[in-house]
């Protein structure tokens, strides 16, 4: 299999990417090849500096042109037709690639999943995740966390499924139960688009659906998937994200808010689309590259994409609807 | 003044609200009569167990009937008209009283605020704010966090207008500032409310609108109040107020964190009624009790509703459009 990884993407890279290429290589991977795309001779001093020149599984792709964390994503995606990521997604979308990772401009990452690649058949609108910590060291999903601002009762049916998919084939979270975000726990409760979406997951035969769930049970281990307009859902995410750095600077150290460090959980995958793209934190460092690199190959190993796409089901009429053969 | 407050409200009633009214009366209130609504005997004997039988400030109101925690509010509200809930609304809106506590049903403290009050005149939805505690020891304000799960761009203008009316005259926040909640820092980031929000906010002269705040900023000190749908809110104040427990059962004891026990802030103002009308946590106890009567004494003192009336813009053809008279 091959491994596109954006080199230049990250506070931090693309040395810390090379340590995470390193850590990753610690243990045998046979039959992975990574795709390391940025400017080349950048790319040679830092896989020298972790002494990985020469590796047979590390192949150089040279992308001269560099997209910033500022940039607009369309014009720099436009603009830069040989950036790491304009390169990444050309090749994901021409299969000499089968999964492209970036810690760099999350823009131009999701622009480039929504527009160099087809979505699954079915697939309404994809998706981004995030992995939630919770007490007593299980994780749980939420998504979605920012893509779809505004979304219909279909779209968070959709995302039901999806997150189900990821918790058990990428987190190995078994029979995974799936709750819909909500300010009550009954039937009937909040907004519009809640309470159109609740009956829908109800009836859906691919999810174990436990209900609704509300705030105070994000954190706590109610729901395996808890599914959400991206609106609210990115709202929470960077709450989440803010509370790690506050515990440092009030000098709390503790392993529960240890992880709140969401560094460790390296990337978030874009769901829905047709090949994997993980995105990475603009932060990232040596484990989050590793983490990133493990949870492209499972999604390849398990073919991810192919199950996903088996329980999405093609209902004719919608806007991504597949033609017939 | 008279404030009535509902004994039979909340976890610890009637004895954790004597005990906060007996705090409250440590320092002399003069001026100041208490209305205690609730089972004539249990309310006198909560009395007896904090040594406060026959204070002069202090008056009980019997009502025989309970309205339980879980039951349906609507229905509780009509079918228990002598319960504490329902007499205090009643003494509200017949002037019998200046302003109504309880830590009692939710629900029917929502519906009797909305059907039994009128709104102030131009106010199209009444809205609860909380309190969020920032780094450094200040608080901050964030509303809708419940009554309006689906808001219109005009709602968060208006709830823009009374959170900082409440953060200035209750909180003692001199010129609060207030940002917008959303899912980017730039004008015309967001879902379609809060593109449409934004103009309405940054052309209103009876705020100080700094802008776009996220998820990350709502710890942080970036604005003084934060207004959003209710949805967002109520998911945000209840996964905020999920944090604490769960220091607590990890161990986890630091000044920071403790600001997190949402119990000390006392109750969540009704904010757009006539009338003062707090709301206090089911979990309330003797702190909880005694900053709702200090808030309630606060609203009257400061003819918080007047000054809230007064910022309103009364627009014709509005819903909650005020006769000529």
């Amino acid at each position: 299999m091959k491994i596109a990884l954006d080199m230049m993407g990250g506070d931090y890279a693309p040395l810390e990417a090379a340590k995470g290429i390193k850590q990753y290589l610690a243990t045998p991977r046979a039959g992975v090849q990574i795709q390391l795309l940025g400017v080349a001779a950048d790319v040679a001093e830092a896989l020298a500096a972790v002494g990985l020149t020469g590796h047979e599984q590390l192949h150089i792709v040279d992308c001269p042109e560099i997209i910033g964390y500022h940039e607009h994503p369309v014009k720099a995606l436009k603009g830069k037709p040989q950036s790491s990521i304009s390169v990444g997604f050309g090749m994901l979308a021409m299969g000499k690639t089968d999964a492209l990772i970036s810690a760099g401009n999350t823009g131009a990452m999701l622009v480039g999943s929504m527009f160099s690649l087809k979505l699954s058949a079915g697939v309404l609108r994809p998706t981004i995740a995030t992995i939630i910590p919770r007490e007593g060291g299980k994780t749980g999903l939420l998504l979605d966390v920012g893509i779809n601002s505004d979304c219909k009762p279909e779209n968070l049916d959709q995302f039901a499924i999806m997150g189900t998919a990821y918790a058990r084939e990428i987190l190995g979270i078994d029979n995974p139960s799936v709750g819909l975000l909500n300010i009550g726990e009954e039937e009937g409760k909040g907004n519009m688009l809640a309470q159109a979406a609740y009956p829908l997951l109800k009836a859906n035969t691919h999810i174990r659906f436990v209900g609704n769930v509300e705030g105070r049970d994000i954190l706590e281990d109610k729901a395996d998937v808890i599914v959400c307009d991206g609106f609210t859902g990115n709202v929470l995410l960077k709450m989440m994200e803010s509370i790690y750095p506050i515990t440092q600077r009030q000098g709390i150290s503790h392993p529960y808010f240890d992880r709140f460090h969401f560094e460790q959980y390296g990337g978030t995958p874009v769901l829905g689309v047709e090949k994997p793209v993980i995105i990475g934190h603009g932060v990232s460092q040596e484990e989050a590259f590793c983490n990133m690199i493990l949870v492209a190959e499972k999604m390849i190993t398990t073919n991810f994409i192919g199950k996903l796409a088996a329980e999405i089901e093609v209902n004719p009429g919608t806007e991504n609807e597949v033609p017939a053969p």
